[in-house]
């Protein structure tokens, strides 16, 4: 303290404790902390998006709920789907999204793929000591965004702290429940000889724009993830094609060819990709080239396989791209069983096996 | 390589990827790893406990479908209840439970103290490389049990894998939805003057188990965790008490205190403890009285709060002894607001304040 002005001492706190800008151990051990972190940054942005409990009609809404207590909703009259997802990407902010958007899209969209419409959500978060709250502020915007896009209400939550170095920023668990649309899908077993495989847009943009991000590989313009919602491309597609529709996924963690080895195991046929047809931005082809990637290994986050049957195939085509996503595109065929469950026909005319993903070419992309 | 001794060299691999013992980061990318991990550690345990997706009537049984689709779960008659909770308990094992033991409980506790009668639950990992893989068997092991005694359905799950250093050991996040049973509480609002405090058993064991065991404080017998499930003392005082049930509350983090300020300002009223009544073990008050800690402020794992009327309250107490919690009894009343929300009549008589948790005494409990 420099008293030499003559002036009271200027008493300052030494604790970095106190400057309210960063989440402390305190936050996440359910005191008056708890409730503050709680009600001003992570119910106050989902309140001013209406996307909270109180705007789940029936429900409660309070931090206490929210936190601790589980929240009450109205009784859904169909059958119930249950998925759920922890998201420990790194970094957190990426080109086209963040884990805010990711944890929310990502949900909701292995909800809207399994044939059912998404309702509820829940958030819950792993926080490492001295994160900036403005970044939980940022992610807790993109996710009341999301969830307002996509109308699912965002009913329970947790947060814990960790010390530091105990975890890596910021991780978010987040399970949804959705209502099971009537009639079911008949799922990747109905899938018959002939059927079409049905991509909703390029792929590859996810994967490639998280390790851009990470590795600042410094490649211009920096690839966009395609993390969005899949909901409009799910309806869209039950509308088109009906009963030809028979299975749709997300192409998550192991791209379209782990897909398309899961489908190929469980209907016992062999399914043939026709890669000059595959929609892929020249961005993302160059940075293929460039490491050494296959395409249809990396990860997307806003894009759907499908299969339908090929009377419906053109029309369940035309509908995706009405409904927001242009590049959709017939990319294959399902065939009887030959040696290889997957092939692809190169760009050249020759066809391929594709092996399914094995290891871990991009880890901590979701 | 020494070839001194004219053999032919013997390799070795460099790599401690290969002795099959820990978990990889492969094992979190959707790949075969992947699906063999969460085949041969997480469903097979679920399975031969019959608590995985298979038992669940109408709800399908893959590896695939728990990681990744969404489980379709039969309707439920009654208003959902949702609760979500993130473990991160260091260590991952102490006395009395372990990550897998509290994450199964602390869900259903959740979802039976409000009312509901808990139906699935989903289970999300973060994995940190080179975990052994034993642990994470012992873990399940534990969530089987835990499962088989509440009779809860595990139906989704998801496993991610971060590097060394990004979490630390294994995090578990469970969300519960369960159906609200007829009539539903009343809940704290609904408390009124001359009402009764009830806690199911002795207190603050769970906090001081964990801290014994991470500090290792040498205390001899150990304090070991009261982690377990309080769906039968909910179910009992339902019975019991009828509709001068209340609400009721597990009192985790923050302990008694934090449920009894969260009540107080919800109802308006003081509510009064009389500690002499409040169940506390010798050895509990003996740790608690070392280490200058407050029994009311530490987490509990299997113990409730319960608040009835005044003419059920020996009902209330005899019906939870019954049900498996025999130090259950009755330790406060509500009156009238006083000028402090809490207060606790210490055992020399004199009634003083009992603070709301503040800070942080214990991180990582749960």
């Amino acid at each position: 303290m420099n008293q030499a002005d003559g002036k009271s001492p200027q008493w300052s706190c030494p604790s970095p404790r106190s400057d309210g800008s960063r989440v402390l151990l305190a936050h996440g051990e359910g005191g008056r902390l708890s409730w503050q972190l709680i009600q001003s940054r992570i119910l106050a942005p989902l309140r001013a998006a209406q996307v909270g409990m109180a705007s789940a009609p029936g429900a409660v809404d309070s931090a206490r709920d929210f936190a601790r207590d589980a929240a009450h909703l109205p009784a859904m009259a169909g059958r119930l789907a249950m998925t759920t997802d922890q998201f420990v990407v790194s970094p957190l902010f990426f080109p086209g999204g963040n884990i805010g958007t990711l944890s929310v899209f990502g949900t909701v969209n292995d909800l809207a793929v399994s044939g059912a419409l998404p309702r509820y959500l829940t958030l819950s978060f792993v926080l490492e000591e001295g994160l900036e709250l403005s970044v939980l502020d940022r992610v807790m915007e993109s996710v009341a965004h999301a969830a307002t896009e996509t109308s699912i209400h965002i009913v329970a939550g947790d947060t814990k702290v960790v010390p530091r170095g105990a975890a890596d920023g910021m991780f978010i668990c987040t399970t949804g429940v959705g209502e099971v649309l009537d009639p079911a899908l008949p799922g990747p077993a109905a899938i018959g000889a002939g059927d079409r495989l049905i991509v909703s847009g390029d792929i590859a943009r996810h994967g490639l724009a998280v390790l851009c991000e990470r590795e600042q590989l410094g490649v211009t313009p920096a690839p966009t993830s395609d993390c969005g919602s899949l909901l409009p491309a799910a309806m869209a597609l039950r509308d088109a094609a009906g009963a030809g529709l028979r299975t749709m996924r997300d192409a998550t963690r192991g791209g379209v060819a782990a897909v398309l080895h899961e489908w190929a195991d469980e209907c016992g046929l062999t399914l043939a990709v026709d890669e000059a047809s595959v929609p892929l931005s020249p961005l993302s082809r160059g940075v293929c080239e460039l490491l050494g990637l296959e395409p249809l290994h990396i990860a997307n986050e806003g894009t759907l396989l499908a299969v339908v049957s090929s009377e419906c195939a053109s029309a369940a085509v035309a509908a995706l791209r009405a409904a927001g996503f242009p590049q959709a595109a017939e990319v294959g065929i399902a065939r009887g069983r030959e040696f290889t469950p997957v092939t692809v026909r190169r760009s050249l005319g020759r066809e391929q096996p594709l092996d399914a993903p094995q290891g871990a070419p991009l880890p901590r992309i979701c």
